[in-house]
């Protein structure tokens, strides 16, 4: 398998980046890399030429390039010629930790929907608290600012073959993001897509779920429309960073006895920084296209690389797009 | 002042409700305390009857009752007598710690709207980390499931007044909740409650705010349409209370070493959990309505009762209600 790697995207590239991909070849040496980006940077950081080839560009998309005008103007950067060999089945996915709506117009624009998937979604495996080994996949994250209910349809059966294929997880329980858990509550879009979901035989609809019970595992899969999703998936980051940083503050306050407290509750500690890093279950991916394509955070380290490399690699060896498209195809449009 | 009490709404009444106001009483010499409910329960908690009449009734509303049919069936509830109150004149605010929902309702259909308001929020002040005495003011919290641009824009004004009345912050910086800090960034709601926003003079508009950065303070009043202000305060909270609990768990396997980690970090935990705690703002406020209509969290202490007794003196006190009545009056329909 192919994976073309913008390897300009991001605060730490290339050097995260290729570094990530060396970590990622020794666990899968069936896997072909395309690293897109300047050559000389790159081949700072490669320890082991094989089965990477480099393809060079002086041209990248900046963080703050406005996403459709960037992607549309400069034809040569990194993401785009990514996406250019993903479209021209020179690759089979693509990977980037660079500007996230740049992605995102280029997976639509040049890698391009499924067949009958109107509104593909950001999707991530977020973290289920106690179960480290347990997450549930939501979406869409933000790749729309406005849906429709037969979008959150879509987004239930994405979902759903993501957490059975990829995540191994039989008959997914799917959940709609609501504002209460009885069925009469919601907006006009949730009431709808409760109905719609409720009627949906190809998928398991467990109904709404609430927002403070998401890290609980109370679904698989959920989905909600691009704005909330958005909202709620910074709130529990934000909510989460702020927590650490806060606690951190106030063991240093401590003096002595909060270093002393620090060190005998060092595994404790580390041990819920890393259940909130859902890093290892791989990057967001926009789905619902014809091929993965995969955005990491901008400050990513090489580890965040490798597991995404690894997210990739399941969703190719699994088949999960070509069975969505076969999915889509046997629909009306 | 006359504070209309729902002395058996919430997990712990009456006795939480009946300790709390004996707590505010030692405060505020000046609040006449009306207490509906089951006279016989009620009294058992009462210590100094001093500015307390108890209105006996054996009628509640139940946390899982339909709410806007038990407003109006219920008709001899503690909730529905306790809004009557209010509407007559009898009393100035009403508190009640009961279901959310029927005190919205009651709120809405029996205390009624300022002229010109259309849609009441929930607002709430929510905290700022690492900085005790701030917050912020949030609404809509989820009184509403759909809003109009309109709605936001009045939401705005209403904590506006809320944060300079009664929290004391001189020209309020007004945030709308958005996927991006960017003007061009949001879904229809929000591009053109942008737009209405940024047009209105009475108003200190800075623009988009993200998620992510609500609990730093980046805001003194925070907008957004109340089934996105439901799902970030509810992913807020579910947040914070697992990362409390995976600590904890944490803390627990690491045994003896955890016990004594723990100790000494002890005054940094608390610290930590009580930068989380917004009750010391008092409850949340049905903002919008001819009088203060407080809800606090059903699960409330005698602490968190006296801390919403407080915002409602400050309410009255200040006259927020009667000054936006006459702002609202000024207004065209």
């Amino acid at each position: 398998m192919k994976i073309a790697v913008d390897a300009m995207g991001g605060d730490n590239a290339p050097q995260a980046i290729v570094e990530g991909v060396m970590l990622a070849k020794q666990d899968f040496p069936d896997i072909e890399f395309q690293l897109y980006g300047k050559e000389a940077e790159i081949k700072k950081y490669i320890t082991d030429e094989k089965n990477i080839t480099i393809i060079h560009t002086d041209e990248k998309i900046a963080s703050d390039d406005e996403p459709v005008k960037a992607i549309r103007r400069k034809k040569t950067a990194s993401m785009v010629l990514a996406a250019q060999a993903v479209k021209n089945g020179e690759a089979d996915a693509i990977f980037s930790a660079g500007n996230t709506g740049a992605l995102l117009a280029a997976g639509l624009f040049i890698v391009g929907r499924i067949k009958n998937v109107e509104r593909p979604g950001l999707m991530s495996t977020l973290p289920v608290m106690g179960e480290p080994d347990k997450g549930f996949d939501m979406l869409d994250l933000g790749a729309n600012a406005d849906n429709k209910p037969e979008h959150l349809v879509q987004y239930a059966v994405l979902g759903s073959f993501y957490a059975e294929k990829v995540r191994n997880v039989q008959n997914p329980r799917v959940g709609l993001l609501n504002n209460g858990t009885e069925e009469t509550k919601g907006s006009e879009l949730t009431k709808k897509a409760f109905e719609l979901l409720a009627a949906d035989e190809t998928i398991n609809f467990v109904g709404n779920v609430e927002a403070r019970e998401l890290l609980n595992g109370v679904a698989d899969v959920v989905v909600t429309d691009g704005f909330t999703g958005n909202a709620v998936l910074k709130s529990i980051e934000g909510t989460a960073m702020n927590m650490m940083s806060l606690l951190k503050t106030a063991i240093l306050s401590e003096g002595v006895k909060g270093k002393m407290g620090a060190l005998l509750l060092k595994n404790a500690l580390h041990g819920m920084k890393d259940e909130m890093d859902y890093s290892k279950h791989g990057g967001a991916v926009l789905f619902g296209l014809k091929a993965p394509v995969i955005k990491t955070h901008g400050a990513t380290g090489p580890d965040a690389v490798r597991y995404t490399i690894r997210q990739i690699h399941t969703m190719l060896e699994t088949q999960v797009v070509p069975q969505l498209v076969e999915y889509y195809e046997g629909k009306a449009e």
